[in-house]
């Protein structure tokens, strides 16, 4: 791009939905000034896979960070401190580090938000902690003008250590791997926007914002987990899509298989928008090989949050890159979700 | 405090101007939820140290955070890109570790800010990596809508290894150890300050900021340092202060010992603040084994940063948890500046 071109384009919210325009911003912006190998980086930045893996003695340390701006802060199911720690233990844990060794809270606090909703926040990310098994160790708290940011922006980070080589990559997926889902998908993404919408009418959409890392640990233990990620923004689509894409296989899915609430499905119809297109944040999408998929899926099942995980699927050779939807009456390729028409979801 | 009085304590900007008010913050309503001992944790978040610290096997793993939301965003002598690089490559380094294994980069960006910009901040980030011999390994992007947020918030976590037991807390001490400091004073927030105010009457004022680990590293490698932290928010006045506290001694400084460049004084004095209040971000202040203080300011002196290092004063038994400032016609005690004068400075 020539530099007139490069300074007229602006950051549009769409670099920021985690789908194509971010990862086309990541590929030409952040990945050739901070990707490249280095000694003992296991998983660097341009594997742009849910963390970070780096070898040190016989271990791996695993590090992630999101910084979470969701609007409202608080919603059915959850707030920002929920959602602040489950997002950055979901990223530890689908690495393969169920057992956080630290967590950050980092605050960006809007002068004259009450110190009571602060402290709510804090006692949120407390539980969720808790939950999790973790805790956090080190933090930061900057405070700006009241129109200089809007409310609460949480950054979290995580390290988790592992046995050096024992992490599970996007990438690892291969043809007759089997794809399991460890729940209803769409649920915090649909529950957000009919938020905001006013939108709820039966009143029983709920986030599923919650730590996944025992739901993890148990599938690991189960069988053999080939690859894993955790369906955030872009939802299941794109996390799908980018399996496939990273390993190279095609994504076999049949759609009825996929879980799916009904209340999620019909406020979805209303809206306009597809579960399978928004973010989940209780959510894991595995690859599994196929002689244990039954094994993962019977131990996901035994969690409290994996009661309705399912086999979805399976990696194929045909399709390079692509997910193919076999929807009950014809089979049709499963994009990507354009654009972005759910900011600060996450 | 009643739940009512609670409700109604909203959050200023001293509560973000990382002095008392923010210490109160931490120590009511952080600490009692995040705070506490746990297995292998060598340093937590009660020491209100840079960073913490966890064993691992044989190592020390350092763990630091922060959030910048400097403004301007570019300013004589750094931008924002630089600041949030070096900011926590500091904070790793002033507890020992100087080769830090991670960093993360989590852009929270307003929407319409050119992409041109953002560019120009991660390459600074990435020539402070450079210079700081560390890389980027992961990261998090987020659009916030226009209004939503000023402009471009960074938050930097750090992961740094360490032989087990080699970290070197704020808290070290002991009565005769030497203060070091590694160059002069208040350089980063007076040329803030005058940038914002249009003050810069000579045009050579510049921020301080730099990663300052090879500097360290040289410290260590020299003598016996004690003590170490980095006098960012709240300047060398409030790292003197914690630093007395928490070790349950003393601090005798010489004045006219400790470097403060001739236009940073005069414009301090122009805007009515004392240099010794503000932030730096390249600056380090050090406990030393006395026998070995010569040594460690004659190997500071040799870095590139270093050339105007000084023994500043010394560590007494008198005076418990206070700064003693000998000013050469007398002696008074230096307290750290109250409330919040200089808003996103870091
Ligand atoms: N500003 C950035 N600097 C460096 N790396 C980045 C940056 N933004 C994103 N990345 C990297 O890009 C990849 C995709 O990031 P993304 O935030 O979409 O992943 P995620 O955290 O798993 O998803 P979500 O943020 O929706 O929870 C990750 O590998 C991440 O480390
Ligand atoms: N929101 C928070 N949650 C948890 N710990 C926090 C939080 N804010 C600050 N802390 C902790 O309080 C201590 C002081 O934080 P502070 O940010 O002042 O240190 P620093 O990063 O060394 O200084 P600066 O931010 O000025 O560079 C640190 O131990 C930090 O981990
Ligand atoms: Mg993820
Ligand atoms: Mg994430
Ligand atoms: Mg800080
Ligand atoms: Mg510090
Ligand atoms: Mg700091
Ligand atoms: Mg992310």
């Amino acid at each position: 791009m020539s530099d007139d071109a490069r300074d007229e384009e602006t950051v549009t919210v769409a670099h920021g939905g985690g789908t194509g325009r971010t990862r086309d911003f990541l590929e030409d912006s952040v990945v050739p000034r901070f990707g490249g190998d280095a000694d003992g980086l296991a998983v660097g930045l341009d594997a742009l896979d849910d963390g970070a893996v780096h070898e040190v003695g016989d271990r791996s340390v695993v590090v992630t960070t999101d910084s979470h701006v969701v609007s409202p802060l608080s919603f059915p199911g959850g707030d920002i401190g929920r959602l602040a720690v489950s997002g950055t233990v979901n990223d530890l844990a689908v690495m393969g580090a169920t057992e956080p060794l630290s967590l950050t809270c980092s605050l960006v606090v809007e002068e004259g938000v009450s110190v009571g909703l602060l402290e709510d926040v804090l006692d949120s990310m407390q539980a969720a902690c808790e939950a999790a098994g973790c805790a956090v160790t080190t933090g930061d708290t900057k405070v700006m003008g009241s129109g200089d940011v809007d409310g609460v922006v949480i950054n979290t980070t995580g390290v988790g250590v592992l046995p050096q080589g024992a992490h599970v990559p996007d990438a690892g997926l291969s043809p007759g791997d089997k794809l399991v889902v460890s729940g209803p998908v769409g649920d915090h993404g649909i529950t957000l926007l009919a938020e905001r919408e006013g939108f709820d009418i039966e009143g029983d959409l709920t986030s599923d914002v919650a730590p996944v890392n025992d739901l993890v640990a148990a599938a690991l233990d189960a069988g053999t987990v080939t690859a894993m990620t955790d369906p955030t923004r872009g939802g299941l689509s794109t996390a799908l899509n980018e399996m496939a894409r990273k390993a190279d296989v095609g994504a076999l899915v049949d759609e009825t298989a996929v879980p799916v609430r009904d209340s999620v499905a019909a406020t979805g119809e209303l809206l306009g928008i597809d579960p399978f297109d928004v973010a989940n944040e209780g959510t894991v999408v595995f690859g599994v090989d196929a002689a244990t998929a039954d094994a993962v899926v019977d131990a996901l099942r035994a969690t409290p949050l994996g009661a309705e995980a399912a086999v979805v699927g399976e990696a194929v050779t045909e399709h390079t890159g692509r997910v193919v939807l076999d929807t009950g009456f014809g089979r049709r390729y499963l994009s990507e979700p354009e654009g972005e028409q759910l900011p600060r979801i996450c």
